[in-house]
């Protein structure tokens, strides 16, 4: 999608622009290296592809674009404390390369220089923006805390997981589209429609992270194919499967999943087994399919050319082939 | 000051509803915590103060004041994990009673919080409100990073320290009050006028800290005495000292905070007299002084009556004399 390109040397430039020639420098150093190391930057760009497709200009969202970004980052830094990632796109992560101090004060800047990316916008804008953005970073919050919640739960229910994910990782992705809603001065609904398949584009991408973190091509899935089998992590493949395996199944996935052999291919290869013979990755499929057609019917609702709302449908179906 | 009590009840009931019924409890229950455990609530009472005097209605700064309070203790959730404090107000500090993860998390979700209590505001004066409250968060930030980056220095300068302590501490006196100048819709004059008041006054209150901590009355003062001295800290007292000091001074001095015996009796009482012989207690006395003074005489500028005017250098006295 040729157009994306001028889109990503705006939020490049601006990036680099937006943490200033503010000091001490040990504080925002931090920030411009998680920055500078990359992402794909999915969220800024559907900001700037809304407000280019209801406006016909697309410059004017570019400091919400940015903030998403910034938000999205400053998310991605105090996470990597959380889960203890030593990296990040593979680079060390902020943690690691300085210290937990350094990863939590920077971050904490990070999100301060968020908001103030909004405050070129005119008063009513501004605030539009500013609360769309703090319900939706609450939203993460609460998201990123019941995934906590959930590791040491053995009673996550299928709909409390989809919650999860959607407040986690799907929400911003729909708050990334209404931003460049509110800049193009769309109508509410008109807001909607863009929030409702940033959010279900949102939760089917991350249900088939799940999916292809076990039935993933290791050539082009991009992370380490049986991951989440390996951490014990409760996917929705796991909690399908559970919901719907026979009694035995749920009672050898239970003691798999307790286990953390040094050799595991024994165990990703069984638990692979039962995800299919239970029915799990039949439903997952189906739920991925689920939200993706739900996403791009309601894109169906844009007040935009047949020809924008393909671009928006093109632009999904990129996404899930993990074309970015 | 019996006008503070009705703000401190209302101040109460407030924080209480700010947090509001949001899940899930795991990163709210730590946020209700912190703001319940007291505080002497200086901030919110200084904007609820400048609004009730500049436009005779208080209440309608109450979310502004809750939003003060709310970055406040966001700011001593994430610096008890960098200092590594067990307690924060004589009880357990929240990465302590819950851990690490939760600390950051709960942090994070309080300094959006605080954005949230501006959303009442019509958008204008929820611009102003925002922006202040962000480039003040930002300097917070700033200070506590250059309170870091000192640790591990010895060549801090009498006027890097200022401008930390002015970062970290000051700036954050000044904007609750300009808050509620804000709110009252009072002149951009007058904003800066009860904005310096308070800066001057946060730094005369901070210089002091560091006086009370090595000639504080043990009684009164609530901290250890000598407490800074034992942590090697380098304070105004130290960085005067080495200023002031004979060469036979500043070599003892320097020595004095390498070392940490177990029993630091003789060190403390050594420190203080070299604080005493250098000319650095004179003189940090001289200083505080001098910052209340130049605060007690930006009131005189304000638009209100003598009486109001006097309240507010009442307000000063009492918390340089530790009443509060």
């Amino acid at each position: 999608m040729e157009f994306l390109n001028k889109y990503h040397d705006e939020l490049a430039r601006g990036l680099e622009e937006s943490v200033g020639v503010r000091q001490p420098d040990r504080l925002y150093e931090p920030v411009r290296y998680i920055l500078s190391i990359g992402g794909k930057r999915i969220r800024p760009a559907l900001t700037l592809m809304v407000c280019d497709f209801l406006s016909g200009d697309y410059k004017k969202a570019l400091p919400a674009a940015l903030a998403v970004e910034m938000f999205h980052n400053f998310s991605l830094m105090h996470d990597d404390i959380m889960d203890e990632a030593p990296l990040r796109r593979g680079k060390q992560s902020v943690h690691e390369k300085w210290d937990l101090n350094t990863a939590i004060l920077s971050g904490d800047a990070m999100l301060i220089l968020a908001y103030r990316l909004f405050e070129g916008y005119d008063p009513e804008k501004f605030r539009d923006l500013a609360k769309l953005f703090s319900e939706t970073a609450l939203q993460v919050c609460e998201g990123q805390q019941l995934d906590i919640d959930f590791e040491s739960r053995d009673d996550v229910e299928v709909v409390e997981y989809l919650k999860m994910i959607e407040q986690k990782t799907a929400v911003l992705l729909g708050a990334a589209m209404e931003m460049g809603a509110i800049v193009a001065q769309a109508s509410e609904a008109q807001k909607r429609v863009v929030y409702e398949f940033g959010k279900n584009l949102g939760i089917a991408f991350q249900l088939q992270d799940d999916y292809l973190d076990v039935f993933g091509d290791p050539e082009t899935f991009g992370k380490q194919v049986g991951g989440d089998i390996i951490a014990n992590k409760k996917t929705y493949l796991y909690l399908m499967a559970l919901k719907k395996g026979s009694p035995d199944h749920q009672k050898e996935l239970a003691h798999l999943f307790s286990i953390s052999p040094s050799d595991s291919r024994d165990k990703i290869k069984r638990v692979e087994e039962i995800f299919v013979e239970s029915g799990s990755a039949e439903a997952t499929s189906l739920a991925i399919e689920n939200y993706s057609n739900k996403a791009f019917a309601i894109i169906d609702k844009m007040n935009v050319s047949d020809q924008k709302k393909a671009l928006f449908i093109k632009f999904g179906q990129d996404l899930m082939e993990r074309k970015f």
